[in-house]
């Protein structure tokens, strides 16, 4: 089983507007909603590759009942949230129809008490133990202390099973000391972590913190991986315009389905690169069009580098 | 008892995000949720000056059930809301710390089946027979009729009991000319119903709508009546900084309260315009402050005018 982590799981409400206008009243067109916070969008796509998967993380409150509600109809993805007191957030994107352009509004989440963190850690190790390979991903509710992924990471690493952090901010510079097996920052991460935004020696940098490899993705143009293997650039066969949201999400569960099958990394690269594009251009956002991975898959350029 | 109705009730969400960048991402640094719809808040106003009240209009799904939940918690609302399959609409007011404005992002609502807006109306006959004075408010949810307000404003008048529109656009139109004894259009409300935006001439014409009374709502410089007793021009003593959220549903609550203690015309729009006050300037948004009520009320400055 490939074990994902949302601490900060959360409703994903998109609205669409004709055209946003700061300080004007809009009637919203059209509203959707999905369960969400990166690992549960891990998860699901885990399952769709045929992984047996199980979603950990906090729970609570009403929106969090619907998030649970969503994933007993989710083929594949195993509930172990552990249920807090706070109410489990929502995130909403506004999509302006004039431009395409989103913008995105992010509620912090539930306030974690330090029982809580404590019944999660107990969860957790118990469910490390039988998992091959475990995703850490998203943003950290309040209450849940800043160096909780290391604390995770090293409780895996322990365990023997491999660890993808996909993180930002305070979060990812503890956890990525730690040594996780992989992180997945983007651009903007990555300049956080390193202060340099130039990707490869950024990349490179990133690794010197601790990371056994680092998959940096580059938004449209693909991703960067400098591992102890080798280093590699994958893109996709041409520049595809959709919706990025997921995308990311997609990357990582592309990299860590091949870390679990035992890929090599330009197989790996490749599979996570063509699951990108075919997020990106599936009509529902966060999905994934199966047909269009497919094609992608072995479309995508993977060139070798200098090693990282 | 006074009778509010609130086809088309909502939980009311404010985010507060540092400054609103249209097409960035924003971590909303704080939450605040509120049963809203302006019915509900005409009627939790009208208990606090120590009617007793009614709330129907629909209630469905999980914001729904939230929003029946805080109506059981609010003393002196009756609970008549009418269940429905769709579920209950948010509405999102995103306030900007920078510069304090408001961008307001308002859900569509439910889908409300035939078969439930015939369960509503034997409701709302029902209820209606034992109202002193009828609020009707908002917009309508998908599936209602656009001349659902017209019905109501005549079943109204058949069972002899007054009743108050404040709504806007087609359902203002169809609502005006069934003759209801108020109507409280703001000024973009009025000129969309006029054509005309000279508050004055514009009052007057929607009252030769059919509306026995007009009080137009000046924002910060208060009320303009035209009724059949005369006119007037209701203001505060000051202009008043704050957030203007609830401040006409407070208002209609003053007119409401005001129509049926029998007072007359200035003292109901001096009640209006203070309520309006008091919420203006209360802490929480849509709350209104009963000393600033108090002591506004004395000094608002009512003049009379031509007759209308």
């Amino acid at each position: 089983m490939i074990l994902t982590v949302t601490l900060n799981t959360a409703l994903d409400v998109t609205y669409r507007v004709p055209r946003l206008l700061p300080h004007a009243s809009h009637r919203v067109a059209g509203v959707t909603e999905r369960p969400g916070g990166k690992g549960l969008n891990v998860a699901r796509v885990l399952a769709a590759l045929g992984h047996e998967v199980t979603a950990t993380g906090f729970a609570g409150g009403p929106v969090g009942a619907l998030v649970r509600e969503s994933l007993e109809r989710s083929p594949g993805v195993a509930d172990a949230l552990v249920p807090c007191a706070g109410a489990t957030r929502r995130t909403l994107a506004v999509v302006d129809a004039a431009s395409g352009d989103t913008t995105q509004f992010n509620e912090p989440g539930p306030l974690i008490t330090a029982a809580e963190w404590a019944a999660f850690l107990a969860r957790y190790e118990e469910l490390v133990r039988t998992a091959r390979a475990v995703a850490l991903c998203g943003s950290l509710p309040p209450g849940v202390p800043v160096g909780a992924y290391a604390v995770l990471v090293r409780a895996a690493r322990a365990a023997g099973v491999p660890v993808l952090l996909d993180t930002s901010g305070e979060a990812l510079r503890r956890g990525v000391a730690a040594r996780p097996e992989i992180i997945k920052p983007n651009a903007a991460e990555l300049a956080e972590l390193t202060g340099s935004r130039d990707p490869l020696p950024a990349t490179r940098d990133a690794r010197r913190r601790g990371a056994h490899a680092v998959v940096t993705s580059l938004g449209p143009d693909g991703l960067l991986a400098v591992t102890a293997e080798g280093s590699w650039r994958a893109a996709p066969p041409r520049v595809l315009a959709g919706n990025p949201t997921g995308a990311g999400d997609s990357a990582v569960a592309g990299l860590l389905s091949g870390l679990a099958e035992g890929l090599d990394w330009p197989d790996r690269l490749a599979r996570a690169v063509a699951l990108s594009a075919a997020t990106v251009l599936a009509p529902a956002a966060g999905e994934f069009d199966p047909r269009t991975y497919e094609e992608v898959r072995g479309s995508v350029k993977v060139t070798a580098g200098r090693a990282g």
